[in-house]
């Protein structure tokens, strides 16, 4: 029972810190790091009074365009449509929403492919190392440009549920609440596994050349490795026996050579291709490494969530998903303890869906029932709070 | 508690198929092979009745050294010490052992790397494609050679279990008993796919040049890609915790570079580099392509494990571990289901273990407890039966 409703056409614009104030910022690594440009896309419109934006935040791999279409002939449209439009969980007609490209990314913000201006060259691995604070750092640089003193929400599903974390950790005051969807406040040992193997993969390959093969052939096949590796984190392994279980592509029997012939594997060959005809190597290496090191207990409560959470001044919505074993529900039940122990505002759902972390991409019913009621209730309680 | 008493020095011994009848084994593939050398070991001695035989069944990277020492000066034991010697599991004052290398293996039996008699130089991807079911007769064809007609037990843990499952079923009546260990009767997709991801990094390595890099560089960095995938889908996601958490090597803070600075990564890189010095690229690819191949129920039973299991003539003790989730405990429920189902002889036990999928060689002390008592009931049988 989708909506089928979209915002239409829209387009990607861009913010350089230079238009706003300085150039620069200082990177949790100490670095002073700019000039920066950020990508992002607005849908919806801004009340006069400016209380009614809404941030969302990308995973690993998307981008600014979360909705609608660039052009009439677009295949596909924003990776998020389910969720943002006209009637839908982030409504286009009552609220403004924003998404941008992380800092680090390869789809228009600033990242190791794009041009150092020292060097007239692309940055490669002189971009710095970038931290999710930083990626926040950047989206809040860019809300105060938009003239926005504080958002309704900040949400994302998986790396973007991090940066909503972050939000309501380092600018506890400019948001109303936050929502984090198949995220944690830290990755498992095993998540740092499966991170550090993928950029192996790409620091192995040939091609990567120590991050200089822009102009040249990219490291294309370290990059699909890596995004193999992800995508089989990604489907839960139920999901992958419904999908794919044992079957054979186009043939009844074993062909006795190393052809792919599980569909599964003609699955993750399509998956590795496709994504390097997208993607930017030396921005997995950055990204992955940024979700590495975020740790909102450690850097925010020095080792506990619940010190931590003791600044959030914000309402928060966790969901996550049965089969999610990437960051499974135990991680977004240690976020919930911890907020009911630091005395705040939370709620939390654990959706019964089988298939694994894509799930926060798919399961878009139950989630839109659920933010829809959250937002609606945050949006009284903001327009409340400002007549008294 | 560990037994410390072992076998003591062993020597790798050697059999060719030229011997004992023909040179050549007809394939599951129909393609007719030959000349087969099979390494083996045996410990303890095989009575006058012939009657004390065990067969041990090796996993993906083992081989037929499963214990003693090969020099006094070597400084590991074989890979399954623990639990084979005297007064062990596998006790060698009662019970004579024997473990050989699989076919298509690489430290002895004929594989990918050894020489092809027809061209003088190795096989690399001129190599058969082989099933579970060809290394099964090939151990067939040894276990004949040494004269015995008829194992006390067939055993192995995952990719053993797998061999020692197709004993049960290929020949029936050639083996008293089977121990399954942390196996399946066929792989999953998810188990399919990280097979898949492993090959394909070995493959796109520019050194592995189609097979051929034998004397020249490896595709040392594809091998490690797989095996480190590989290490990742052994331990648990508890037990990486437990083992690394989030700790920092050598530091207190973040580097701010690419440089492998989490523990986990750095157990990885290890495990990965030294995986390369002892094994042989092709064989990983031959050996993983049998697993993914594996499919009892399919293979014996048209689709069916209850039909296929219809066929056993012997015992069976299922062990699964509850952390592992390569080869997770439903897939040892559907044997032990599907077994009762056939009306026949099956016992089981999940033991609860952290130590995921790698439980079967650390979680010795309670197996060692479970394998005695079912192999000394066994053993009683078979005696009796003689009497009969």
């Amino acid at each position: 029972m989708g909506n089928n409703k979209t915002i239409g056409l829209v387009q990607t614009q861009y913010f350089t810190f230079a238009e706003y104030k300085d150039n620069y910022l200082e990177l949790d690594s100490g670095v002073r790091f700019g000039p920066i440009t950020v990508a992002y896309e607005t849908y919806g419109k801004l009340t006069p009074e400016r209380d009614n934006a809404i941030l969302i935040c990308h995973a690993l791999s998307g981008d600014a365009h979360a909705a609608g279409y660039h052009s009439p002939n677009d295949s596909k449209p924003g990776w998020w449509e389910d969720m943002i439009g006209p009637g839908k969980a982030f409504d286009t007609d009552k609220y403004f929403v924003i998404c941008s490209n992380v800092l680090g990314g390869c789809v228009g913000t600033t990242g190791p492919s794009s041009i150092n201006p020292r060097t007239g060259k692309p940055y490669g691995m002189a971009f710095p190392v970038v931290t999710i604070g930083d990626m926040v750092k950047v989206q809040h640089r860019l809300v105060e440009y938009l003239g926005i003193e504080k958002l309704l929400t900040v949400t994302g599903g998986s790396m973007g549920g991090m940066q909503a974390l972050e939000w309501a950790l380092r600018y506890p005051d400019k948001i109303a609440s936050s929502i984090i969807i198949a995220s944690t406040s830290c990755l498992s040992a095993q998540s740092i596994a499966f991170d550090a193997v993928g950029r192996n993969a790409i620091t192995f390959d040939p091609n990567w050349n120590n991050g200089n093969y822009y102009g040249k052939p990219v490291p294309a096949t370290g990059l699909a490795i890596a995004r193999m590796i992800g995508h089989i984190t990604y489907l839960s392994d139920e999901a992958m026996h419904r999908k794919f279980g044992r079957k054979l592509r186009e043939r009844e029997a074993f062909s006795f050579d190393f052809i792919s012939e599980f569909e599964v594997e003609t699955y993750l060959d399509y998956q590795g291709s496709k994504f390097v005809d997208r993607f930017d190597a030396n921005t997995y290496l950055y990204v992955t490494k940024a979700m590495d090191y975020f740790d909102a207990g450690e850097y925010y409560g020095n080792g506990s969530l619940v010190e931590a959470f003791k600044r959030v001044m914000s309402r928060m919505l966790v969901l996550s998903f049965t089969s999610d074993w990437l960051f499974p529900p135990y991680q977004s039940g240690q976020i919930v303890d911890a907020m009911i122990k630091a005395g705040k505002d939370v709620s939390y759902l654990d959706i019964d869906s089988p298939h694994g972390h894509d799930s926060f991409l798919l399961e878009f019913e139950i989630e839109s029932e659920v933010i829809r009621n959250f937002l609606t209730a945050t949006y009284k309680m903001v327009q409340e709070e400002r007549v008294k």
